[in-house]
């Protein structure tokens, strides 16, 4: 294996395929990234084996003679960053022991051969969607909050994507919370699946531009084709549990409010909980709204929210701050409504004018 | 206790004051912040009783009644950050409760009697030296990287600060490499002192104007003067080590650099050492100046200094690139001169045409 390429051109594919990499895996290859040239490219692969990140460069690239290795993705990103040359070479010396030359510095790194990196099916097949990225994006990022991080309930530790005729319905929850987000297929399309939520973060934080991408869906994975780079991801098993009953729509009673004032009085009343879930206090009556909160060792927080508007019987109620704060950023819109059942009944917070993303939130007793 | 204030002003206050809070004392006063309200003035006050910062108010401040509290530095900080006004009312409730109320929001704080924090003198006596600000903020950030971590030689982790008729010298050792700064003083002084590394860097953290500021300095204590702020620190106890033995003079050869194009090879070829500290390899002579370091497991670097200049017989050279580039950075000009005696002892690096700041650092052998 011996190329030249622009070093800028390397770093920017590098520095996104190593993502993949976890230097906590059992198998030792997968600590690398694998440098596979052949005659027309270089293709630049990372995994973890729970996600795979694959990059093809043509652009830049002097291909000298075709061959292929594994390179500590520790030492090669941070090689190539700390490089001072307009272009790099890159060659086999010896068995895998591997040259980066660039400008008046020559590194030789001790590779692992390319057989030993594990064969991952990167093929692109399976049910096929086309979505706007930024849309899906969109999806991810007014969901994936709401994931939990225990294991013990696999599924909820991803996010839950159910295409059923022309609806893509986004859903997570921790069993505490739970935020929904709905848009538009250009086509009848049917998958129920359940996508670990650090390879949607991932694809979330690649997908830049605003364009049509390319989504496939197969038993056990998910493949998506951001720009130059293919994303595969292993899917959670296990079936979603049914969230229906969280989603209810008998309310008594609805408060709107700007978003922006909420989340600084939120903040100001989590200041002195003493729980980790920051639990604080909405007081409502259609005259006066206050927000609370105490601590018997710290002291007291009281105030007043005066644009405020609040329709139905007085009512208070107890919740995590943290969870609050997360649905009102993740519906991001000026004026946000607020609709209740009872005060230990979950209450649903939306866009005061749209419903295509809902947040739902379990209220906590306190005493 | 009753005052309003401006809420900016209050806090930018804190905000200092507080840096010398620990949560970390035995003394559960220290963990607040002593508000102090006199018929002129607020007087704030922070120490973990190492260091102690305070400050006095009188701008945009109206006194309502004298009296004095200790506020958690944890929350006042936090809630003064977070309140939504221009100003900010602060009183005795009852007892200890203390209300703090700006905008639509009122806080009710347990404070601490004042009583229970001790006493500090920051009165300001004491030998008296006046010096700029910025000449004290640069002899600090000139050698205070240069201090031990380790607690087993006490005097090792502060900076020696000894002035003898017009000139003061800054010196810290952590026995592996060395760091030393001189100025001159407007008058004859005498003392020898050790100031602990904390202090000082919340004093030069302090310091952003140039001017000239008061610094007291008594037996066991160092007060400094900046801007509004007092800060006092303890002195470490006991003698500073002699350091004449590291500051040689008979110097066989020299090395003079771009210091830019030296910190990036050092950076490049510290990437693959295996040691924490880096260890790199200097290889000189008249004709070419090289730069390496290798590990077994990982691989090697080598890389040509093209504009490097070296006088004297050949010779192979090897130490922590850390310290390396701690010292270059120090030093902070283009071009650094690195005098050599021979390959075991320590070598200095000063700049080119200065030698007020004199760095050493000690070799390691290598095998």
């Amino acid at each position: 294996m011996k190329f030249k390429i622009k070093r800028s051109i390397l770093l920017n594919a590098l520095a996104n395929v190593s993502r993949a990499v976890s230097q906590k895996t059992p198998l030792p290859a997968l600590t690398g990234i694998k440098f596979e040239l052949t005659d027309e490219a270089l293709i630049l692969t990372g995994s973890d084996s729970d996600i795979t990140i694959q990059t093809t460069i043509t652009d830049q690239l002097e291909i000298i003679e075709p061959g292929a290795i594994v390179l500590s993705a520790k030492y090669i990103v941070e090689i190539i960053k700390r490089l001072d040359s307009d272009d790099v070479s890159i060659f086999i010396l010896d068995g895998t022991l591997t040259r980066i030359q660039g400008g008046s510095s020559k590194f030789d790194l001790n590779g692992t051969d390319a057989f030993d990196y594990p064969r991952i099916d990167l093929s692109q097949n399976g049910v096929h969607l086309t979505i706007g990225s930024q849309l899906l994006k969109g999806l991810i990022e007014k969901t994936v909050f709401a994931t939990s991080d225990k294991e013990n309930r696999p599924t909820l530790t991803g996010v839950n994507f159910k295409a059923k005729e022309t609806t893509l319905t986004a859903v997570a929850t921790d069993s505490y919370r739970l935020a929904q987000c709905t848009t538009s297929l250009e086509e009848n399309q049917s998958f129920n699946i359940v996508v670990p939520k650090k390879s949607l973060s991932e694809i979330s934080r690649m997908i830049e531009k605003d364009e049509n991408m390319d989504v496939f869906v197969s038993d056990h994975k998910i493949l998506f084709v951001v720009g130059n780079f293919l994303i595969l991801s292993r899917l959670i098993d296990g079936a979603y549990p049914d969230v229906s009953k969280l989603l209810m729509n008998n309310f008594n009673s609805s408060l709107s409010i700007n978003a922006n004032d909420l989340l600084k009085a939120i903040d100001r009343a989590a200041l002195l909980s003493d729980d980790a879930k920051y639990i604080i206090t909405l007081s409502m009556s259609p005259d006066r709204v206050r927000i609370s909160s105490n601590s018997q060792e710290i002291g007291s927080v009281d105030e007043e929210l005066p644009e405020a508007f609040y329709k139905g019987a007085p009512l208070d109620i107890s919740f995590s701050a943290k969870y609050l704060n997360e649905a009102i950023r993740s519906i991001n819109t000026e004026t946000v409504k607020i609709q209740f059942t009872e005060n230990m009944r979950p209450f649903m917070i939306t866009d005061v004018d749209h419903d295509d993303n809902i947040q739902v939130i379990l209220p906590v007793r306190t005493y």
